[in-house]
């Protein structure tokens, strides 16, 4: 089974090495930088290009692993062939392929990625797409080896699977970045935070995010509440604060 | 050392479960609920009550761990003795105490607390004030023997430390509810989303919350923040979508 990947960002990167380790062939990878391209290639032992005409044309796998807004370009110039055209990405219809490709799918790994941090890609849930039953069972064959957690969804569903992800991982991020701020202000350390943020994490496993929700907000305790935006300069981040609170409030009254 | 705990809320349980298990004596727990003072008396070994004036006169400490709403009327009505009086609130100042203990301060352990939940006390930061020097060495030794990482905080900064935990904890605990909602919507279980909630959990670890950004919001690629947008009903959470979208954006712009 031999791969060619499209892209060579924070997925690629986790992405290919695994497959790499598992003994897939990564023939070349394509970037439009040259050094990223170069950078993946030489770890997955694979031949590398910016240029798209120099994709190779037979290959059995093309995984398309890059920003969506990149996407539709990419799938419309490169030359078709006859392999299978596989995306990532969690918010692209599967048939953005149709007109370019007759074997397709999707390949949506549903976790955060970056450059840096390695993972347990065995871990990490993997659904499936694709435009006929041969090709599902290509991707399936090849997922199971990497994850142990390989799932078929609708593209109509992975949009929804995708803005789920929006919030548990991406703005709950960027919660942490506002703490973050906070803390440095007062020259108090991040890792102080830590112990919380893990048991946060965690204990939504058990309990159900709903019912382990704690604070000043359930009941919309002004005093509290207006204590805290007297704190907060940033008048955005008072926004958000509000906006929020009010949210939990609502949420702990239904 | 003999302890009257003043609330049977959930810090209340944990902290004197986890006292009682380090051989400290629970003398009593007072809450307005009898059902609540009762429960937490019986496994903590102590006496119980829901009446102020019942409260005994002279033990070594008064712990109390109450909701901040109820806080200034108990301090205010329970008979003032010799013992230390002692809060566990992180929005509270410690001069609260000043008209009505001659030895008083402040025990914050920083961590959220569901009663079904346990969780090691060992790990949980714990910040101490007091108004004197001796209290403050008297907290100090009965805290180090239930955490490993106990600190000295003023009331001043330690509002900031309680406002970073209300991003990290209970704002991603609420981003965690929204998602689970939009899950639950497709029929996806939530155990879905648990890897992408604990590898965002724990790469902070390893690189600056800043640093892990993924996501369309940071380049706000209108492509697929408006889909997502088309997907959100509810207009609140549209709001919060666009609101946290956008500093996000502006927090990467900087």
């Amino acid at each position: 089974m031999n791969i060619v990947f499209i892209g060579a960002g924070n997925l690629a990167n986790h992405l290919a090495k695994t497959l790499y380790e598992h003994s897939f062939k990564i023939l070349q990878v394509y970037s439009r930088t040259i050094e990223s391209a170069k950078l993946l290639a030489l770890e997955v032992d694979a031949e590398y290009t910016n240029q798209m005409e120099n994709i190779i044309h037979d290959a059995d796998i093309y995984i398309f692993a890059v920003k969506d807004s990149i996407l539709p370009y990419l799938i419309q110039n490169i030359k078709s062939n006859n392999g299978i055209w596989v995306h990532t990405a969690g918010s692209m219809d599967m048939n953005i392929f149709h007109n370019y490709s007759s074997r397709f799918g999707v390949l949506y790994p549903f976790q955060t990625f970056s450059k840096t941090h390695s993972l347990n890609f065995k871990e990490i849930p993997i659904f499936l797409e694709a435009n006929n039953q041969k090709t599902l069972e290509i991707l399936n064959n090849i997922s199971i080896q990497i994850s142990d957690n390989v799932n078929i969804l609708s593209s109509s569903k992975r949009k929804y699977l995708h803005l789920s992800g929006i919030f548990a991982c991406n703005f709950v991020n960027h919660m942490y970045t506002i703490s973050d701020k906070i803390l440095k202000e007062q020259d108090i350390p991040f890792e102080t935070i830590i112990p919380l943020i893990r048991e946060t994490a965690s204990k939504i496993k058990f309990i159900s995010p709903r019912k382990a929700q704690t604070g000043p907000a359930i009941r919309y305790d002004e005093n509290i509440i207006n204590k805290h935006l007297d704190l907060i300069e940033d008048t955005d981040l008072k926004e958000i604060y509000q906006l929020l609170s009010e949210n939990i409030h609502k949420e702990n009254t239904l």
